[in-house]
Order: structure tokens, then C-alpha cells, then sequence
């Protein structure tokens, strides 16, 4: 398979003609007599027009194919070429990438890996987020994993604006939770995951990803789209980072919201993220806070399945949404937390256990009215959020 | 001065509302009773709405002050606060970005610098592209590379879709340019800066910057928005890294191309890249190929002056416009120009001496008009481009 890209013009332009200056643009350009010793090569550079259709909407879609020889297997060298140049021509938004099998970075663990390390295998993980997300000590945050990790949480992970900060360093953020982990895993044998923002300059990010590795940390945090996907491949492709890469959406909204401009969701957190090696993906799901199209989010889901990559629907999700959740995702599914967790009316580890009784209410097949819910943690969450 | 963001918002969006889920969302979040010790640092993350005004065609804007110790003095992070999970909940453009004159990274050579390595200190420099983009092999380049340069040529750069691709990989190319380089030099004491681009995983890439500048590279080109703000920060740091860096625009427009959506191309290309460590500053000129703002450009050419950061208008310039271009912007400029050197009538050499005549033609007060210019190199790309 070759790479075949999806282009959407609005109503008013042509496509035909558009198609054939990214064809041309986006790869060789064109050439003059000088160059005809060179022809055969230049034309094997060359993209190519496979369709252009109008919609009845009167916007219009074009299908390029690229050579693969133009770029180096990663994700920014393929963004250059598809839409580098051409994105400031005026408006266009790519919404499907399709790339070969082998093109980019595979996950070092991905779903199956992430259930080995936690030895849970046969129901959706349930994650949580640090609130707030600014202002804790690194002491504090660890009062707070040892609530929610006691109470059965998989996962816990930094808001992403959490970096290197005086308030709360990173390495004694590690420090002070990874003592709570240990803890946790000589009392019952239960691994829970730390998802540790790193940030930087991208070769301090590196060696600081290394370091907190070297140091426990078992699982990582990046916010991809501000670093950049260059720096996603190099810690996944890295041998001494041998935990899983969470990859946060963060400033997605600023190069996929827009209806005619960018590119899709869909590409950006499920293409582009599946192979660009994160072992899980955080994005905003149908049901939560944010708003989002649920086609856009089965693609994500789907594309990020294909390569085992650990779907994580994100952003107000709480107790009350899993009955949804577990329809469309079934068990392979991340259900991460922040609020959701931390604002239970109890307390977070109450949050936690909502959590549970639902997975738990689902299994059993009862019903979700409140009315039919017994006093407790879940019927606390739903009385306060549904 | 605080970090200040004006946020943009389209009609029928109640701007103060937003504001408020920008300054608590985008820091600290919401908090309990729990947390109530901690009150006097958790407010002290808290961003704070400074104003909130409805422009006459209902669009609204808004300015947030974000405290500094919630970021790291870099870009990356500072997008993410700004503009992370927010950029997914709906119509918003950020449309400035004020930030204290020492934050971030500041250039090594910039405007002075890269003046001092080609002793050239009073006239616009002429800056040229390879061409055609891909398919050339080493030799060619270097072929092209002596004729442009022979013609008198300050600077040339890779086309930023040319990575390290097998039709001519970056070191046979440095290798190839550089022995011509070389060559000028020795001959003419005339030093000409190739800006080599720099591709691969960011660990790589890095690596691969430091030793295309030990094999003798003495300027670098960085697609950052496809590789990432962090990536142009590490070279800007690396003390091997001794020569200038060109930040090229590929994929701004994903970003900055709808009107409610993303970040204005003055805040990307103006306020971040000269914050991020850029030597010079690619972005398509009004005048060009692309659509652009002159507004625009004017900000991004004033913000990258304010950190002498060499402006790099381009993008469809050719001879022709070079009277409107000095009028805009002085001395001070680089003139980058692909085809309108590359396909001039006569052949490149011929392009490199039209800007030159050109510039010569200002500095004497000579009219522009097709009739008073004699026949040359300068005549024939009238003819062509005007």
C-alpha cells in the first residue's frame, strides 16, 4: 500500500486544479530543460492524482498518492511533504491518511503489553488524573495516589500542564510516589502505572525520560502535539525507555478543530499517534466535556486498534458514562478520569470504587436507574453527575 | 511583563465565560475543602482575566495573564497551558502572545551574526532555493550550487521537503556543496551559507545537526512545526551548534490559516519562533505566491526585528518585487526566492544577477518600469514575473 491522502476543499474550489498543485508542489515541482538528463527520477518523486470527486454539498475530495521514497519513515517528514507548504494556500483540511503497515514506529508494549504489566487482563483499566493539576507538593500527590492506588485504581497519570515545576519537580514527584508503589506492590502484589509528564527541550526531554526510567518510573507521559512527533518516535524507539508512552491530545483542537482548515482528529490522535509509537492515546470522548464528533472517535479508536495502541476516551468522563463507554469500546478500553475521580463526593478512592461497581453492575447486567442503584459510591457519583 | 494571551472569539460566544474556564481549567482547576492548606500556592498558579471586550461585528476578545512558574521558559509547554486541552472546546484563535523579553531562547547569530559570517553589512541579502525539490543527486546540487554562487548568491537552502532521502542523502549533499563552498571561498574570499535541512527522530536529528556542523554545514534549516518547537530549542541551546538556524513555516497554515480556529500566523511565526532560538524566520510575503496579511507579516517581521531575528519573506518572490519588498522592510531583510531564481529565463546565474541589478536599480533611484530598464538579466525577469 502506498500513501494515499484524503484532501476536502470547500464548496468553490477546484478540487482538480488544487490536486494537481499538491501533486506537483508538495514533492518535485516542476523543471526545465536542464534537468531532462534527470526525467525517470524526477517522475518516480512525483505524487499522483488517484481521484478527485465533488460532494453534493459542493465541497469536493481528492485522493493523492505519495512515493514513499520521499520521506523517511516517521510522521514530520510525511506532514512536511503532505502539507507543508501547501497549508498556507488557502482552504483545505486532510482528513484521511493512509499509510502502509510497516510505515513509522510500532509501540514497544501497547494493549497487550500494558495488561501484562499491570496482570489485568479481562476488564476496561480505569485511570485517573492528579486535580488540581497545579500547586501540589510532590508530597501531596503522593497522600493522593495512596488513596486512589488503595482503592484500586490501574493507573494514575499528571494533568499535562503538571511539568519540571519548583512547586512539585519532577524527579521528587517520582520520588515521593514511587515509595507509595513500592509500597503498594510488597503489601498486595498490584502493580499500578504513574504516567510521569516529561517535558524540555527535546534532547533534555530525552535524557530526562531516561533518567526517571532509570529511576522507576513505569510508565511516561508526552504531550505529543507541543514536543512534536519527532520527539514521540525517539522515546519509542529509545531502548532504555522500556515503559509505555501515554500520548496526551493536548493543543490537537489548534490543527483539527477548525471544519476547513488542518486536518482530521481522526488522523492527528488515531493515524498519526498509532504510528508514531505512543502505547496508549488520550482524546476527548463523544460523551464527555468536550465537544466531539462520535464518528471522528470510532475512527480513533479503530485506527489505534490496528496497531494495538490502548484507546483512552478522556475529558468528563465519570461513573455514570461506563455503561456507554463499555458498548462502544467493549473491554480493551482506558477509562481515564480526572474530576470524574478526584471530585467525588466522598472522597477520590470513593471515585475509584464507582468506578468498580459499574465495571462490576455491567458484568451483572443491572440496571444503571438510580432508583435501582444501591446506596454507595457509584450511587453518589450518579447522583451528583448524571 | 506577564506572560499575556489575547484570545479570540466569534460572535455569539460569551467571551467572559470562556475566560474563566481558560483561567481555571488551564491552571490549577478547581479544588475542596481538602485542599484548603494549600490555598495561598494554588491561587498563586491561577491565571487571572485581565479584560473581556465585544468587538462592533459581535467577534469578542478576551486577555489572560498566566503566571510564569506554571511554565518551563520554553514554547512547548507554554502552548500547552495556553492552549492545550482548551483548542478542544470550541471556536477560539489565539491572536496574540506577549511574553517577557527573556523568556525563551534567544539566537546565536541572528541579524548581526549571520551579517559578520558573509561580511555583508548594508543591503538586503539574496537567498535561493535548490531546485527542482527532490529527484536531483548530489552532484546536481553542487552543479547548481557553483552557478548561483559564482553569480554573487549570500545564501542557499534545501527545499524543506529534502530530507535524507537515497536520491541524495543529507551528507553526500553537504559533502558535494561544501567542496564548491570551499572552492568560492578560496578563490574569492566570498563566504555563501547552505542551509542544510535537518530531519529524523528528534535524538537523531539532533545528532545529526552536530555533526553535519563538524563536517563543515555552516547554516541549518528546521521544518519546526513538523518536528516540533522543542527540537528548534535544543539546537538554539547546543553549544556544537555554532551556525545559524532557518526556521522554515511547513504546516503553519494547519494551525493558523482559519479565522476561529488555531493561532495567528503573527503569534507562530513571529512571537514563537523568535522566542524559540531562530537565526531567521521563513513566512510567505503578501506579495507572493500565498495568501497573506500584510498586517500579518508586518507583526511577524516587528517581532522577529525585537529579538534581531532575521525576517525571511518568501514564498513567489522574484525581482520584480523587490522595490515594494525594501519599501516594507529596509535593509535588513533576506529575499528568498525558489523559482523566481531557479527558473529564470536565461538560466539561475541570470537570477541571482537580476536581484543584484535590482538592488542596484533602488539604490540609484531608477525606475522599475519596463521601458527605462536595459536589456539583462534583470529586464528579462520583468518580462517573465511582472
Amino acid at each position: 500500500m502506498p500513501i494515499e491522502i484524503d484532501y476536502r476543499f470547500p464548496p468553490g474550489v477546484n478540487a482538480e486544479k488544487q490536486a494537481k498543485i499538491i501533486a506537483i508542489g508538495q514533492t518535485v515541482g516542476t523543471w526545465d530543460a536542464p534537468f531532462s538528463h534527470r526525467e525517470d527520477i524526477l517522475n518516480s518523486h512525483l505524487a499522483q492524482v488517484i481521484r478527485s470527486v465533488t460532494n453534493p454539498d459542493g465541497s469536493s475530495l481528492t485522493t493523492i498518492q505519495f512515493p514513499e521514497a520521499n520521506v523517511e519513515n516517521d510522521i514530520s517528514s510525511l506532514l512536511t511533504m503532505i502539507f507543508g507548504k501547501y497549508s498556507m494556500a488557502g482552504a483545505a483540511k486532510i482528513i484521511a491518511v493512509r499509510l502502509p503497515h510497516h510505515y513509522g514506529t510500532h509501540p514497544k508494549l501497547g494493549i497487550s503489553g500494558i495488561r501484562e504489566r499491570l496482570n489485568v487482563f479481562n476488564r476496561p483499566l480505569i485511570m485517573a488524573i492528579f486535580k488540581p493539576a497545579l500547586g501540589l507538593s510532590a508530597s501531596d500527590h503522593a497522600a493522593i495516589l495512596q488513596e486512589v492506588a488503595n482503592a484500586g485504581l490501574d493507573i494514575i497519570k499528571d494533568d499535562e500542564i503538571m511539568g519540571d515545576l519548583q512547586v512539585a519537580p519532577t524527579l521528587k514527584r517520582l520520588e515521593a510516589c514511587h515509595q507509595v508503589l513500592d509500597n503498594i506492590k510488597q503489601q498486595t502484589g498490584r502493580t499500578v502505572l504513574y504516567a510521569i509528564n516529561v517535558t524540555g527541550t527535546a534532547d533534555k526531554l530525552i535524557e530526562k525520560a531516561r533518567l526517571v526510567v532509570r529511576e522507576g518510573a513505569n510508565a511516561l507521559l508526552l504531550n505529543v502535539l507541543t514536543y512534536g512527533f519527532s520527539v514521540l518516535e525517539a522515546l519509542a524507539a529509545d531502548s532504555e525507555i522500556n515503559v509505555p508512552i501515554f500520548a496526551h491530545p493536548a493543543f490537537a483542537g489548534a490543527i483539527c478543530a477548525s471544519p476547513d482548515y488542518g486536518m482530521s482528529y481522526s488522523v492527528v490522535l488515531g493515524t498519526l499517534m498509532a504510528h508514531g509509537g505512543a502505547d496508549a492515546v488520550l482524546y476527548p470522548a463523544h460523551y464527555g466535556s468536550l465537544p466531539f464528533d462520535p464518528d471522528e472517535e470510532a475512527k480513533i479508536r479503530e485506527s489505534l486498534r490496528s496497531r494495538h495502541v490502548f484507546p483512552v476516551p478522556s475529558a468528563g468522563i465519570h461513573p455514570g458514562i461506563v455503561p456507554k463507554a463499555l458498548a462502544d469500546y467493549g473491554q480493551d478500553v482506558i477509562l481515564n478520569a480526572g474530576t470524574g475521580i478526584m471530585d467525588h463526593p466522598d472522597n477520590p478512592a470513593a471515585g475509584v470504587k464507582a468506578f468498580f461497581e459499574a465495571l462490576e453492575r455491567i458484568q451483572q447486567g443491572e440496571s444503571f436507574e438510580l432508583d435501582h442503584v444501591p446506596q454507595g459510591s457509584l450511587r453518589r457519583a450518579l447522583e451528583k453527575w448524571m
